[in-house]
């Protein structure tokens, strides 16, 4: 049975009027040394594409899918065909899925866990057959009612127990399936109100969770990389992983951050105050981008959109990801989903091909800028002052306050320069309206 | 010279009528061993209240001030004489200033200090006449258009260089007043576009800037608690302070942490998306509460509002300062200025009697919860799961995901309690309410 | 059968600890010529209360209610029973509801026509033996996946077809139970994106539709008063029923104005980026203030939250509905739910009784204020300027640019009032903490 | 003198490394029957350009410019040399001005007036023999000191009156210059509370004033066009022409509709939650769509940012203008200023020029897809069951709640067609990147 009524998704450059072909995305060109897919490594998401219905907080949901109206264990198999046909006919060579996704919890964990066992025997002969490889795997714990006050940082232990070993059936299949990294998503760990939370408590609970957790890793001999994707609020009021910075001083105080990188996704980047760029360059300089969750965030909307058509993103996303040596064993995963309003099944194809054509683009755009030293040219003019003298000194903390305020007090003039910021802004425009010609 | 034509502000309780009198604010009453005064440690800012011209974006300044007419040094006396008058009138004990508050920059460094030596002359005699105090006070490397592309992470190395000239004085003036802090406050450390930023090469300088104010410190006997100030935007579009939370990867990142403490601005945290209390909170929790700049952000404006009536946040904030054991060295420093309609001279006393007696109801209000337990009771029993049982365990990292799931395969039900937010809420609205009633 | 093993909830005063007891609100107590029950006109919402699963976009349903288990038309008919007792003991008069939340949608209009037939009688047999009341009735239009696009806006003219046959129902339902006013919220009425809308054709048809709607009220005799609840956004990402003003702008246009009022929800007013009172008193200033959904958002969350206990926001909102003469036919429907951490079924109660105390404490504030005047005498104090001469001319219309300059060429001195708006804050807080004080 | 050492900026095409050369403006190329220069209608404004010196609420003016060390009246006509030599070397055609922006203030109102009538003569002889225009003018009742309760919204009648002279004397000005349009910003007017504000005075004499200034430019014979701008907040808290919808809703009101369009910009647009382009559809659907501001704001900034670099902006605003019939007698007015760290005069030129290329773009792609029908389609398409039958009948108003439930009762199933958004904003990119390849 096939479940998309198309071909494989085919190349045909920027004028083609074809909606399902790719106009930026050509898998096997070179860059350099590397094919675009090498590069881009996309990645489908198991939740928004095949097991979200497109509800909202007001409204059932619309989807349309083949699957409907099986029951769940027909559901969760039809969907491992439909996923990996998907991906053939896309060319995207990885997945990733919460448990949750890929089978249905039963009337126990035990049963949960048996559900796991079938579906993920049926996935594992499926990467063999196609070479489709998992990217990563997490634990959804947060939508069942048993964790309404969280998971790890639950204040009923039960939970916490429960929650662990979920994480340790994941771990499990993680290893079995051969998941490049593993993923941790704390949307219930945070709270609603101080009023009534301990949330010392409740940081030291979730470093002890995640140290169990590398610590079974070890005993099974699983050597995914281990991210935290952090986000501010949604569905938490203050989620405690709410970006990178301060998830980079809780890892560093529980001694976590020689085992932790970051899965950044952009919507919770634009939640938390900062650009895409922002999270990807802090985590790029402390040496922990792991991968990245590819979407959007619509910034007059107070939740996430899950979107990705915008150029100016993906240039300077991909720029960060190139400077960075790539994201590999990490990936471009589509933490994306169509609009409520797109719910036909062939929309999954056409909003992926979108997102994929405009990662693509956005890295022909930083390729070529990194081949022209664009940025660094930028940089090394702005910051020349810091190579020698007071500056060479300054950057090798070698003087004083006192070596300084003698050096100040000889300055006559300081002369600053400008910046010309809106020139280099209209040169991105410029390197992105002429990626298109050869010549 | 007057020039406050009131009288000492006396306490005349919450039925008073009198515009010029504390309803609130009793400084000698007790509550438990310690005095108000001693529990709230209020301190008067010298730029809102003596600098400030209440100009913004749109407009010419409105201040109407007896000292608008004196050339620049006659004026920074008079508002000596004027901010003791003050602070003996408003019963505040303390006062925080920035270098270039007290006193004009002159054509050179070296005549600038010349300036600041004047005028820290005529500070050190007031103070020792009256035994007003200074809570702290700290460096403006921000004003100046040398400062353009900032101080310690400028992109010129004059700049830098000149920043720390003057911390270095500013050090040595806090050690001649034995000022009881030392704050930095970095509005223009950060980008406004990473599009010419070398982020890394900043925040490198940044470190190396602080660690050579702490060393400085240490040579000249320094021994004021050095504090950071975190905000996360404007002036600067990114600001790398943001947040505690940022700020304590930074220092952590540094080994910068056991150096300095967090001067906490309640607008601050609304600007960067959390709440006052979080970022108390978080401070707390992790000993590095070191002082509050009190005021408020208007939720629906996207900049500094800096006033402060709301007895909700005042009574969250005095909780956490109370079961902190207090601020000291640290105070509760007015950051708030007058609305721009609020022109006249008169207006500094009486927004500081808003903000001292919201701040004293809170401070009356926490006291009473603390001494009820109220909170502690609700934790107690929220978190009991954690006394015994594998909740002992878990806090105390004496088990794995192996036991864990162990006993998770043995748990029949997950019975979570419900948590009764609303009535937390509606008792801290009667506790506010009943603080009036001794009966 | 019982559903709230409580008794019927009493006044006992402020300082009670029974969490079963109004604080505050004493229904009977007179307030001048008025109960407050009179001046309150409280009223319970049938979805976040007996419908509402406490479901959020990152998890299912954690409610606990006795009538979980039961078929649709038998859980139908249970929470009748339910809303009644709940009404009796929690002492509120009024009630409201979509027709989706009394009674389930059949396979066809018809069918759902028949089941809300059956539930209609029997909630009119318990109005007539309990004397409770309607306050409103509206009607779904934009759950159901036909509404996908809109209803009264929706591109399908069918959908714009089946929307006017619901309404056709309410408005016979609304006549039936002699319901106060009838209510329209257009959560799907608006845009996602304009790449794909024609909004001058929308708007020209939801004018048709309100115009239908108000003709058939008129040929079935049906006499309430129809409102407009604004929102600006969620589900839609643009809704054309912005805020007040906004909608009064389109009811000028399509000569609507005098046939709607408007229904102001504060968490909408929020998410507007307006304050509650500004929306009620641009209604009020406009004679065009219907009713109150009664509730308030998180100021750092974009969605609604939903709950109602700042006494700052209730007194203003009495203040403007006192000053308005009551808001009868409308009332202060509680348009709130519990949080999702307080799923039992105790909490719809508590969280009622936070909320009614909330409104009756600001209304005892708002009341003795205007009893005092306090608003009137700043406001006749600062605008005395256009009593006489100049001013009052300006107010009559009878002046002209050119009269206007002559009076300026001989102004010598502007002099301008200070405003002190912190001591108004400041006397807001003494009359909410005074107001437990009766001597 | 010469003020902008440069040639005149020429057209040079997409691939000019040029930084002082258009790339995408080229003023004399044909689209269709009109150049780019008559669609674009390009003005430069006063103030950003030549007034303003870069300061921000935390730091003092960085602008470097020539005439900075003239004195008041000196400055004024050096300004006037330089703006005229700016428009000839970027090609653009009109400019704008506040009254202060052009002369400085006097000691009182009629010297105010005897500078402006210096500085106008200037000007006029400037524009007779360059030929370039006055796209608007307006009046400055914001800045000084003397609006701090606002201008035609003012508690006090004294400034109600001089506001009225300084727009009379702006009328004049208007006639002499021959003035196209003529524009009221209300930056003060509005409230920063309600606590102690008469909305309904204020907004009843705002009407009289608007009233009062078209009187009396029919009085004297002024023809140009009147515009209101809408912003939400800044300066003032809340400010009554808060969006487009808003003041149609004023203007209706006291029945100005017919006497004002709007100037509308984008970065006002943002503040107050909406795009640009709904902005401009909503001005432009009602017949209102006057001129527009040209910048943009930062999404994750609280105040107004004012430049103009992102070509989705600029297209889907061109589209807006271009189906308006064009902008005429408005124009497209850079209402935009360099960033604070381009201080420099040569960058006057290069941000004007990177905004002129990036709405020249727009132009050219937005342009290109009315050529090719493509939104058009779109809407013919999805609205095309208003073409007959039922829908037909819905849009003529020829059906009735009854017919249409009897229609309702009929349908058997509702089929919604999907909108493939995504497949849309896949075209816009392929437009934006195609729109240099002319093959």
């Amino acid at each position: 049975m096939s479940y998309f009524d198309i071909n494989k998704v085919n190349y045909e450059g920027p004028k083609s009027n074809n909606a399902f072909s790719f106009k930026y995305y050509n898998p096997e060109e070179k860059l350099g040394n590397h094919s675009m897919s090498e590069l881009l490594r996309f990645s489908v998401a198991y939740w928004h594409t095949f097991t979200a219905d497109l509800s909202d907080p007001f409204g059932v949901g619309v989807a349309e899918r083949d699957w409907d109206s099986l029951d769940e264990m027909e559901k969760a198999k039809a969907r491992v065909e439909a996923i990996f046909e998907f991906m053939e006919k896309t060319r995207i060579d990885y997945f990733c899925f919460h448990d949750v996704d890929i089978s249905p919890e039963g009337a126990s964990l035990k049963e949960s866990n048996e559900n796991l066992d079938i579906i993920v025997e049926l996935i594992k002969e499926k990467m063999d057959q196609t070479g489709k490889k998992l990217l990563w795997n997490t634990t959804n714990n947060f939508t069942h009612e048993r964790f309404v006050h969280g998971a790890a940082t639950s204040s009923n232990a039960e939970v916490f127990a429960y929650a662990a070993a979920k994480v340790k059936k994941s771990l499990e299949i993680a290893k079995k399936l051969g998941s490049e990294n593993f993923v941790f998503w704390g949307g219930r760990e945070g709270y609603e109100s101080l009023l009534n939370t301990n949330m010392k408590l409740e940081l030291d609970n979730l470093a002890t969770f995640f140290k169990m957790a590398k610590s079974y890793a070890d005993e099974i001999g699983y050597t995914g990389q281990f991210l935290i994707e952090p986000k501010p609020k949604e569905p938490t009021t203050h989620q405690y992983d709410t970006d990178v910075a301060t998830a980079h001083a809780f890892l560093q105080k529980y001694d976590l951050d020689k085992d932790f990188k970051f899965n950044i996704e952009a919507n919770h980047a634009t939640l938390a105050g900062h650009t895409f760029q922002h999270e990807l360059r802090y985590a790029r300089d402390n040496n922990m981008l792991g991968s990245v969750d590819a979407n959007q965030g619509h910034p007059l909307l107070g939740w996430d959109t899950d979107e990705s058509t915008d150029v100016y993103d993906t240039t300077l996303a991909m720029y960060e990801i190139l400077k960075n040596g790539g994201l590999a064993p990490g990936g471009l995963n589509f933490d994306a989903k169509p609009r409520r309003t797109s719910f036909k099944q062939e929309d999954l194809i056409l909003t992926h091909i979108a997102g994929m054509d405009t990662f693509a683009l956005g890295l022909r755009v930083a390729y070529k800028m990194i081949e022209d030293n664009f940025f660094e040219n930028i940089m090394d003019e702005k910051y020349k002052s810091f190579n020698e003298g007071i500056g060479k000194k300054i950057v090798e903390g070698e003087t004083s306050l006192k070596e300084l305020e003698d050096y100040a007090f000889n300055i006559n003039t300081i002369n600053n320069t400008s910046d010309h910021l809106e020139v280099i802004k209209s040169q991105i425009n410029q390197y992105i309206l002429n990626i298109n010609n050869k010549d």
